[in-house]
């Protein structure tokens, strides 16, 4: 490269390390134009320096790259909490002002640059929603190379460059995402350039993997899957050599990689580059404070200088640091960036911070979706008939995924279980996404598949997550118990979704949708440590304006919430849905009006006469503990008749919270009319039993309110031993009836007492035979034909 | 090695598979002395084959040189779900017999092992605990050699064979978990033997370890610092030869390189071996099934034959297979083993079965814990001074770290935390693990250092359980918000207690301890992303025999919970104590009895004389919620002299469920004379409000209980800001106060406004100076010497 063109690289870079120094510092006189005193400093001193230097780097060779190919290019930047460095490179070049005109690109703008961040009512101190050109935050670490793999898939023309802190590269989820590589196309994805970023240090020790021996470095790149190109040193020139020759190269060699893939057909999986960038911790920072090694240690990981308002040592030290960026040469009298520092700054788009990749609501499409009659059950008489849900709603995504064949816009992942939920019907529409080599008697892989299966819940959700937040679609279906794993990834694309929600220039992107299956109740193969309803609880304590909670009873209810999700934006929809056998209670029409209520009688379940309110509700919501209830209902109208009883089934969880807390929470009234003021509601429910408890502790008839659900009594056992041990079978709901309706006639003692006995039936039987009582395995709900 | 030692061996490993085909069909005919016939077939099929033919195998060939050898070894069964393979051997070599008298090693017996598994009242189809010799279920892949390292640590003398299975090896938790070598000392610790079984397949795809080229493969293992040892094949004289020359090489090469450290003490980190086993999914099993290829495929990996009760072809294949071991050479008359399947078996406590390692209760010694008086700080008057309480508990930490310098059963680990969340004081007593190389600039790393920090809580989590399985004793001190990452390692840990403490030969092992810091409440550097109580909430829903939460407001009660959590056994004990400085409310005295009544009144901070119910109730968990909470009482006192306030702190939050929910339920009586029956009680919370309504809801006062706590209202910001956006601030508080409580003078009105005015000043200070309010930031608590 020519000397002038590093020299304004370098010019770029300072100006970004100035930028972000002075976000983490200063209040006033941010361009330096007299000496730094006290009061221009910051009263609380907070953000991250060590990672920053590093990231102004990598932004800074982007951008001559972007410029120079003219790429369509996006970043994930996995020490996002090195918000300053973003920030600073979006001022630069002016897609921050883009999206918040008041933070113009001069000296007042930048002013405002240094005093919002990480201030009060200003911005967060990391990579955040409000950054423009992000699609992850750096708070969390694990996950950024699953996201970049994610915006990548299905992209043919993107470049996506992803810098790994090596920090987060000790992480389980980010070491198991390297084999990501193994599920990239070629021909219809983009590319995935990881740029493994060791300054050495964590927040308090060194890394791993910054102290691992050459060789051993390489090899472990390599048996990733990976072509190692190593940039290192700490003379800024030297590094800007030697990074833009590694940025050329590995930008060829994907180049190359993809021309000939798509030429000739890809028949072998590529050896993707991979930048190993080795420079300080801090770099360009303080190297002593104190008489104490600063820069390249773990001490510059947050603020270097930590008593500058107090400390004129300090004080002096920051400016002399600051200085040495040499400002007068990057800002003009205005403030805003010289000519030279903007050599290397793409236009319009193509800058990292204004690639509407990164806002990918904005080019989102709908999804095509099929009308649903076409694989929709009959029913003519509720449960004369039974289905796999799933497997109903199998075709209705097998329908999606073929009809977005050309548009490549939906995927569907899952920890190696779509055939086990009952989705195989995928296969005939795409394959299963694999890059590797194949033998005779494989079954649905191909290179270009869409169905994505690998035995990581982490990578299922960082890919999806990726995936729509660039704007395209998708659905993780995932064994109820083991959604858990990605608890913490939930909670932050949650709460990236809330923060999106309130900032007018992101535009909605598709939701996150679970299909939760294989659930607590039907574990027969593999018992207690594969049941755990609990992911409802998680995801209900965040924001109510982006979680949604669905628990549809049967085929065709699961069809409408299905289509539902599928159509939202902006959501983390959850659906929890078995994969066994389970009654057909509700026709295509019927579960839809019953499906937009969110929650409803049953009439025809019930002996309620609706001229008065029941003697008793019984209320279900879940596929097992709707049959529970419906054999229950069945019980009462053969034993006693004369008992007006309510059969009320909820598919939206969230109806039952007040209206305040949850925009579907219902009004009181409707509360009340449903599960009246005063009657006894008998309310089995697919998870724990305290949620519904916790969701409607404030309703009138609370008190009334008596709840049966998993109760962590779980074994390898039968389906209907799993509910006796959960207290939530059909005989104990008819005995909580008979406990809580008063003045009931004294035949009802008998019944209560067969009731028992046929508990004391079950268990004899099971005891004996392994398997449940004929009288249950047979049982069906008595056709109502003949009245 | 000799013919007939190979002969001995297969004998043993045909024994196990018959064992293993028997546990999953029969239920009659054990030893087939008859035709088998349709009645003698189980009527459920359920288990995994796919994976037990090569845990057979791994298991006979540790017997072997357990033997030979006279070694210490567990093993750690990654493939779990594989349960009938472990279950076999521990049949064959008596301890199982041993365990379950009931279960004899002959014919009557073998028809039990048979019958039990995976049958309603009998044994999980997985390993789990009522499996002897394991520490490790097998449902939730991904923690097996995380397992195994946290048994090694602290023990030299013993070998952990662990069994990573293909399809475990995908996720990340796994692929994090191969840089644990970088943390094992071979001088004070003992080994892990990793055996990377690629048998090609998961559920129903193949993996990727097994179709990486061989090359790739190697890199990988080198690059995660082992040495391979490749066995392969599916003839099984060949790989009995080849895995005993392996076996041999690997426990070969760890002595020497545990010799030459422990002599010359240890100077480099060593290439320990791996050995990479390459046999058919499901071999010797049906080789194809109605025409489809089932043995080396996905197929094989549950219930190969599924029809046998009903199909005769499948009926005669598994004949033909269970015979294909040739039975009537493996058992003798009786139906116990022969002599030659027994060959390679070890004696008593060698025994994988039979290792108390596995049983680590048996071994464990309670921890030394010093007074506290030591550590406690002196409280004349409540809130006169303030410490950080994580930073007086971390001296208590250090010096149980100190005296257990010669026992060493006692390690803290931690995400790169521990000098951050400030138990800095650790490093008095020991150093940080660190096998790597180390620079002069390095603090604190030892070879042979007891605080464990990598940025994994998946590695942190996962060495802990295997630590204290294996009987010795530890600390977790997290982030709040990231212990979310384990949530569904702790589900199955605490299902681990849970069914443990059910069984009379497990004996109790000290509690996985956490210590939760860097709350919500304080995360003035990080924002929205690190903001996350709920973790709380997610163990709540488990097992209450199993799970203790504290709050302790201040130094001397986190002190007091400290030492009582250190000495327990059993349990899950989470911890959520702040770093920041805290007012000390509690002298040590007072501080251990609060903790042992787990909530109580605080007479000093309020107004109630003790004779009559208070007016008002205002209740407090979580060192934040309690400042607050006396601040406003505080307030109270002042403006609203004469209401009568009760000020109560929970500290075991647990005292606020019901008596039959948990053991640590208080009774009603209890909790009506503690919160009242009819007064407002304004409830201060460190979490999600509504958990308190979740705990207290069958209370008779629940109707008057008003809860404040976090709502997800994040960002960067002050502390004092945090607490005013999710209306937990002492002002909200006064305002809460005021509405409830009936009758109030008209001053009542007058006070209100004042409490408004001061949450508008708060809002403008802060944007103006970016900090508290200086009223805030200057609170102390009235003293009350004065009267």
């Amino acid at each position: 490269m020519a000397k002038e063109d590093l020299a304004a690289l370098d010019a770029h870079w300072r100006a970004a390390n100035y930028l972000s120094v002075g976000q983490i510092y200063l209040m006033g006189n941010p361009l330096l134009t007299e000496p730094l005193r006290p009061e221009h400093i910051k009263p609380r001193l907070l953000g991250h320096w060590g990672t920053s230097p590093g990231l102004n780097l990598v932004h800074t060779h982007l951008n001559r790259v972007i410029k120079e190919r003219d790429l369509d290019a996006l970043c994930v930047w996995g020490p996002g909490h090195g918000g300053p460095a973003v920030l600073a490179n979006a001022w630069l070049e002016g897609s921050y002002t883009q999206r918040y005109p008041a933070v113009t690109r001069d000296a007042e703008g930048m002013a405002r640059l240094f005093r919002q961040f990480s201030f009060p009512g200003g911005v967060p101190s990391h990579v955040a929603p409000e950054t423009p050109g992000s699609i992850h935050e750096g708070g969390e670490l694990g996950y950024s190379l699953a996201h970049a793999y994610g915006a990548a898939f299905d992209n043919p023309g993107l470049v996506v460059a992803c810098v790994i802190g090596d920090g987060e590269a000790e992480t389980g989820p980010l070491a198991g995402s390297w084999h990501s590589n193994k599920f990239l196309d070629p021909v219809h994805d983009g590319a995935v350039l990881p740029i493994l970023h060791l300054n050495g240090y964590k927040i308090a020790n060194p890394t791993l993997l910054a102290r691992l021996p050459d060789a051993e470095l390489d090899a472990l790149l390599k048996g990733y899957g990976h072509e190692p190109l190593y940039v290192a040193g700490d003379d800024p020139l030297t590094v800007h050599h030697t990074m833009a020759e590694a940025m050329d190269q590995a930008l060829d060699r994907i180049a190359a990689l993809q021309r000939a893939a798509r030429s000739g057909g890809a028949h072998t999986r590529h050896r993707w580059p991979v930048i190993v960038l080795r420079t300080p911790k801090g770099w360009t920072g303080p190297r002593t404070v104190d008489g104490v090694p600063v820069e390249n240690t773990w001490r510059s990981h947050q603020v270097p200088l930590s008593e500058v308002r107090e400390n004129p040592g300090h004080l002096r030290q920051l400016e002399q640091w600051l200085r040495s960026y040499r400002p007068d040469e990057l800002f003009d009298a205005e403030g805003g960036p010289t000519e030279d520092v903007l050599t290397c700054v793409p236009e319009g788009e193509r800058r990292l911070g204004a690639t509407p990749r990164a806002n990918g609501g904005l080019l989102s499409r709908p999804l095509p979706l099929p009308p649903l009659e076409r694989f929709a059950v009959t029913v003519d008489e509720p449960g004369a008939t039974s289905h796999e849900p799933t497997r109903v709603a199998g075709e209705l995504l097998a329908q999606v995924m073929a009809d977005t064949a050309r548009r490549r816009d939906f995927r569907v992942v899952g920890p190696d279980e779509t055939e086990s939920n009952r989705l195989g019907a995928l296969y005939g529409a795409t394959g299963k996404a694999w890059q590797e080599r194949t033998l005779d008697t494989d079954e649905h892989l191909a290179r270009d598949g869409r169905v994505m299966e690998v035995l990581s819940e982490h990578l299922c959700q960082g890919w999806l997550e990726g995936y729509t937040l660039t704007g395209r679609h998708g659905l993780f279906s995932c064994y109820e118990a083991f959604v858990h794993i990605v608890d913490s990834m939930v909670n932050q694309h949650i709460k990236w979704l809330k923060t999106s929600r309130s900032l007018p220039w992101r535009a909605p992107v598709p939701s996150l949708n679970y299909l939760l299956t294989s659930h607590v109740w039907r574990q027969d193969h593999n018992g207690f440590s594969h049941q755990d309803p609990g992911f409802v609880d998680h995801v209900l304590n965040k924001s109510p304006d982006v979680v949604r909670v669905y628990l549809p009873p049967d085929a065709n209810t699961l069809l409408s919430v299905t289509e539902h999700v599928l159509d939202s934006r902006d959501y983390v929809n959850v659906v929890v849905a078995g994969k066994q056998p389970c009654f057909d209670w509700l026709s295509l029409d019927a579960a839809r009006a019953h499906c937009a209520r969110g929650a409803g009688v049953w009439e025809w379940a019930g002996t309620d006469d609706g001229t008065r309110d029941p003697d008793v509700v019984l209320a279900c919501a879940g596929d097992v503990p709707t049959q529970e209830v419906l054999a229950a209902a069945g019980l009462l109208r053969e034993l006693l008749p004369e008992l007006a009883v309510r059969v009320v089934n909820v598919v939206d969880i969230a109806r039952l919270m007040p209206r305040e807390e949850h925009p579907h929470g219902m009004p009181d009234s409707e509360f009340d009319a449903l599960f009246t003021r005063d009657r006894p509601v008998i309310f089995a429910y697919h998870g724990y039993p305290w949620l519904i408890h916790r969701l409607a502790y404030r309703r009138t008839g609370h008190a009334n309110l008596h709840v049966r659900g998993y109760k962590e009594a779980g074994t390898t056992t039968t389906p209907f031993d799993m509910v006796v041990r959960n207290d939530l079978d059909r005989y104990r709901l008819v005995m909580d009836v008979i406990d809580r309706v008063p003045g009931l006639a004294v035949r009802a003692t008998a019944v209560r007492q067969a009731m028992t006995d046929a508990r004391t039936r079950h268990h004899a039987w099971i005891r004996e035979h392994g398997t449940d009582l004929p009288e249950v395995a047979d049982w069906t709900w008595p056709h109502t034909s003949g009245g």
